[in-house]
């Protein structure tokens, strides 16, 4: 299970957030903002300088975050560590950054990295680096995987995989939410990070895309193993999407983790893939049909359901957002709500039963 | 697609396979012999120095293939490249093989090494590496990847997907028997290598299993784009299994390269996985019917068919292989043939209309 030794007592963060804010490349520091606001000192985004987060992201924050031009005026907020909360164009980062990098390095920061590329022996920022500081690269494969072998069905802990329609349509924030509705009800409960914006918030978990296929499936077993002691339930963010051509994530989640519940999360209105409009969704009750039968293997492994479906109806008013949840229980039979906009209290017996 | 520049011009093999003749761990160097016999100069086997070649293995064999004790005798056999044929448990190479390693490069051969560990900067092989000779680490993830996005459904030619309900049960196999079938019958066709076995065959390929789960359904895609030119149809090799709870690889090859139809293949008399007793083997129809769900996601993607079966007899009687073929064809009305035993001829309908 990698985890920074020294992460949590560092995380007083400044974010790394060029044109993100507005952009479309900035959703890792947005979540941050979003998923853990007591933990962000200060944005820094050259586009949004001295504007209000608030207002530009529509996250309500109890404080407001100051957003700044450079690392340099980041400083002041004294930070203890730079999250990389962009992600570059094409993987090359721009020389803008690198400067404030260093000058964040050099400013005694540690350096959270989220990016494929490996920052921690970049010699171009190594010099900067201050004694008893570190740089951590969250997206490495980390050491000493194993195959998988199955093994995780024998946990006596629930296993609660969140499933998508597409990429980027919730599955962190559904399973965070869901997470944070067990432990509000006393349930020994573990949130699973697996990529690099989920292992920032939690501290710990797998960078699944950075892992060579033949490991993928030891390296979530190995990880839902340790996530499991102790603890009733486990909610692992899921990735990408088996409608998605890009993807493959989805299959070494479910045999690594061996679920005893998938929770399916689709966007309310959405019918085409966002980055491939030649991909139609399915009625979902015949996704529902077919992530059964995948987790299952056909019937060669135990039988898994979708337990509920969440809803993410960002963007819709709330009657709307109560419609669609309505139409698609009714179209499904299944528990559905938008547990981002009601909260997934209302879903949590549909999943660890 | 990565390919050596050199290596069609230096495939005059020794390969290693010490202790994998009888063994359980000389997949890859057996699959050498069996189907490129003309290439194969001398086997290194301490355990079965002098034996035969064709008594030991049961493939039949034109000419007799001189097992050795070492690599010092094997250069009695003039090869020019070392293939290690072997993997070792753990993934440590052993110190003898390491001593053979340096023989055969001190005595000017080059090395084709499909482990995982990478051999070509060992400095205790690298001053043994003779002027003009190369070490080439087949398993690594190649340069240049990009995510899928399922372009290989544009292509014209068919694309051939090769499936199994098991690992190790002849997809590799079945594939090359489809393909030398096909040019048999004047077809433009070409097997595209999947694994390191593969690889050493063709002379080009991917190591599926040693790229990031990010880059996996791109790189079968630019693989098969590539394989496409000038193509009527690609036998595409298969890797893992949906079945087997350690495997990952079905489900990129399958968005990456837009297969027009699949191949089961099954080793008759199998109702467990070898490896995992537990996960038993359901129904053949069942398993095609889930197999056709993932390749077309539930009706996303384009639908695919499960056009044929092969049916691995090994170690069957020819008329129990006869009888074991029937009862399959009539269980699941699909043509099935073992095509190692009886020839692909017969099945190319199946999958190339």
């Amino acid at each position: 299970m990698p985890r920074h030794p020294e992460y949590h007592a560092n995380d007083r963060l400044a974010i790394l957030l060029h044109d993100g804010i507005l952009g479309k490349h900035g959703k890792t520091g947005l979540a941050l903002v979003r998923f853990a606001p007591e933990r962000v000192a200060v944005v820094i985004d050259r586009q949004n300088a001295n504007g209000s987060l608030a207002d530009l992201t529509g996250i309500p924050l109890r404080n407001q975050i100051p957003i700044v031009e450079n690392a340099h005026e980041a400083l002041h907020y004294a930070p203890n560590t730079l999250a990389i909360g962009i992600a570059p164009l094409g993987g090359r980062l721009p020389a803008e950054w690198m400067k404030d990098l260093n000058t964040a390095l050099l400013g005694g920061l540690n350096i959270l990295n989220g990016l494929h590329t490996r920052l921690a022996e970049d010699p171009n920022l190594k010099p900067s680096l201050q004694p008893g500081r570190w740089i951590w690269d969250i997206r490495q494969e980390p050491s000493g995987l194993v195959s998988g072998d199955g093994s995780a069905r024998l946990l006596p802990c629930k296993r609660v995989l969140f499933v998508g329609t597409d990429m980027s349509i919730g599955k962190m924030s559904a399973a965070i939410a869901f997470h944070r509705a067990a432990v509000s009800q006393g349930k020994r409960s573990k949130f699973m990070a697996t990529g690099q914006t989920g292992i920032m918030l939690e501290g710990d978990g797998i960078p699944l895309d950075a892992i060579r296929v033949d490991f993928a499936s030891g390296a979530v077993q190995q990880e839902v193993i340790a996530c499991a002691k102790d603890r009733e339930v486990v909610f692992i963010e899921g990735q990408g999407s088996l409608l998605n051509p890009a993807s493959t994530a989805t299959l070494p989640l479910m045999r690594g983790s061996q679920p005893t519940k998938l929770v399916l999360c689709h966007r309310a209105q959405m019918h085409h893939l966002r980055d491939f409009k030649w991909v139609r969704i399915p009625p979902l009750g015949q996704v529902v049909s077919m992530l059964e039968q995948v987790a299952s293997a056909g019937g060669a492994l135990a039988p898994v359901h979708v337990g509920c479906i969440v809803l993410n109806t960002h963007g819709l008013s709330d009657s709307e957002a109560r419609y669609e949840i309505e139409r698609t229980q009714a179209e499904t039979g299944l528990p559905t709500n938008d547990v981002v906009r009601f909260g997934a209290q209302g879903l949590l017996d549909s999943v660890s039963m």
